[in-house]
């Protein structure tokens, strides 16, 4: 079975890098950012936009949790797998639905088997493990899966978050298994990532990078951050860790961010990201632009006729001025949802676009000094 | 002042009739279904995909009454007039409000000078007569707009719909002096067309008719049908009236209906439509094909990888599958509401193609039967 991920970096500037990342659904160019598509659809958009030149998202991230309860695995086999069942032709990501039954709370009892919980949907009693996450992630036929992982708080102790580690390193191992034998039976092996955690524990974090390596994976990620911890602890995280993991498979950091989080994260080294944020604050009024954020709710924006971002060329720009889209959202129209979650996946996707370009050109470190500061004029301040 | 429009009678067969409508912002091909436009938006869906030639709508419709209350008139005047406000530079029409502060029901009150009501929004005591409406009107400058009008239910009695219908024929009076009164300010005179009402009665239905004329408008429509009326009384007043219309002047049938009343009015000599039934009926699950309604919430379109019409060529109907789009509507996804209302618009807008092309090839009769014949074939039945 050959390599189903290859994975070249041909730029580096600093511990920021450039590369591509080939797929059998083609070639994703990294650092990439991967909108989110929890039910197998991005919110808010149609797919023809996100393969239009102005997005061009190459590769998407669709959850396990979600697919698995609704509609069901079985519908999405007979329907050809998840590809095939959304109409979607590029290359996505599943997560392994360890963090969305962990995120449950009092809903869900972890155990050395796997994690009990109550539908989100029917309160029905589910239980997912490493095996079935892998049998659902084989079905739902990704071109990159990910290992069952459990997360621990941002604010927890060095005993909880060992224990949580080694819990997830044992569902590594298991993961792995259960993807190895899978393999026989698929026209095409998955790319399989594994998750690092240890919680805000450098110690920690470290142990579970080289126990995660040592298991064998196509590419590893950073989980467990983002989740509470206190700020500046991520970047610490990042910083320590990012160097150490292996140089020749992608790095992908979970769950993460805002965009100045996604190119501070790409100086560390990072190479993959996925974030509800831009479809989620779009929903919720919230515009991301070159110079903050934008809440589009806000008064002063009645008769605003510039558009949501002065420097972006999205086509809600070319088009659009705050002042409608006001009116949309304060009408509880739909179309301020679909206008403002375009708009902020064009800007995080362009600003990826932007990072890639300026590492190609060792013009990175500039980049990033100008995108910071212009951040920080701060529309609303 | 010249001529706000052209409108050329260029091919007949029996009382059908295809034209060309020219306006200052484009020619419209009639027959013609203008999507409705509530609140500056077509609900679900971007203007570029109103324009794409897939779609093609050549003019849409917005509400008087909502944009007058929000985001009120100024903000619109303040933003350059409609079209510039929503970025749409298409032909528009905008209704009186008259028809949705009768809608009200108990919320309003009637007298000569106009209505008094509340707002839906935020409960407050407005007013609007013949004069706010074209007042209200020239400000968004759309390119047709409407005499304010009362409207009497279906089941009136001969009295009352006398009575309505007279109230009418004042207010379209007072619509045709405050609209002349505005010319002298405007750099380009709208086209106002005059409402015939009298309910069911066709006596009065003539009367109103001749005596609306005898007032002298742009374009004739006929309002207060679709309203409560028995099922065939509908097509039995269009049947009467619209051949007595004026010839040389657009006839437009109002807030009506499905693909099937629509192709029934023209075979009796309509040329234009406006309905919300595309898409309210899409956000509500509902998809309209050419073999009749489907609703995507029923089960038995779990697995089924067709598309919501095999007879469609829209983008939906070229990537998604009915499994697919029920798996949206069933999770609460916008996408649903987002697709089923691109298809649905499609198929209106491709069906009254479809009607210009038969007019236009003598070809009507046999495609009135055939699609008739199609509908029933009954997708649910």
């Amino acid at each position: 079975m050959s390599n189903p991920l290859n994975f070249e970096v041909n730029a580096t500037e600093g511990a920021a890098r450039a590369a591509l990342l080939t797929t059998r659904r083609g070639v994703i160019e990294t650092p990439v950012f991967m909108p989110v598509g929890t039910a197998g659809t991005v919110k808010g958009i149609r797919f023809e936009e996100l393969e239009s030149p102005e997005l061009d998202a190459r590769i998407i991230l669709s959850n396990t949790y979600h697919l698995w309860l609704r509609p069901g695995i079985e519908t999405i086999k007979a329907c050809g797998g998840l590809h095939n069942f959304i109409g979607w032709n590029r290359a996505m990501l599943t997560d392994s639905g360890g963090f969305q039954v962990w995120s449950l709370g009092a809903l869900r009892k972890i155990t050395e088997a796997g994690t009990e919980f109550r539908s989100h949907i029917d309160g029905s009693l589910c239980f997912l493990s490493p095996e079935i996450s892998m049998e659902v992630q084989a079905a739902l036929n990704a071109e990159i899966a990910m290992a069952f992982d459990e997360c621990a708080p941002g604010e927890a102790t060095h005993d909880e978050a060992r224990q949580s580690m080694e819990l997830t390193l044992r569902w590594a191992r298991r993961s792995k298994d259960a993807h190895v034998a899978q393999i026989a039976n698929l026209r095409y092996r998955q790319a399989l990532f594994g998750i690092i955690q240890g919680a805000s524990h450098l110690d920690l974090r470290r142990e579970s990078l080289d126990r995660t390596v040592a298991i064998d994976f196509d590419g590893y990620a950073i989980g467990g951050l983002s989740v509470g911890e206190e700020k500046g602890v991520m970047m610490e995280v990042i910083e320590d860790l990012a160097p150490r993991m292996p140089a020749d498979k992608p790095r992908y950091l979970m769950g993460v961010g805002t965009p100045e989080d996604l190119i501070e994260a790409v100086a560390r080294g990072v190479d993959m990201f996925d974030c509800v944020l831009p479809t989620r604050n779009g929903r919720n009024g919230q515009a991301f632009t070159s110079r903050g954020k934008l809440n589009i709710k806000n008064a002063r924006y009645a008769l605003d006729q510039q558009p949501l971002d002065e420097n972006c060329a999205c086509s809600v720009c070319n088009r659009h001025t705050r002042a409608f889209i006001r009116h949309l959202y304060q009408s509880g129209e739909m179309l301020a949802s679909i206008l403002l979650t375009h708009h902020n996946l064009a800007f995080f996707l362009d600003t990826m676009k932007g990072v890639r370009q300026a590492i190609r050109s060792d013009q990175f470190a500039k980049f990033r000094r100008e995108f910071t500061e212009q951040m920080h004029c701060g529309l609303e301040s």
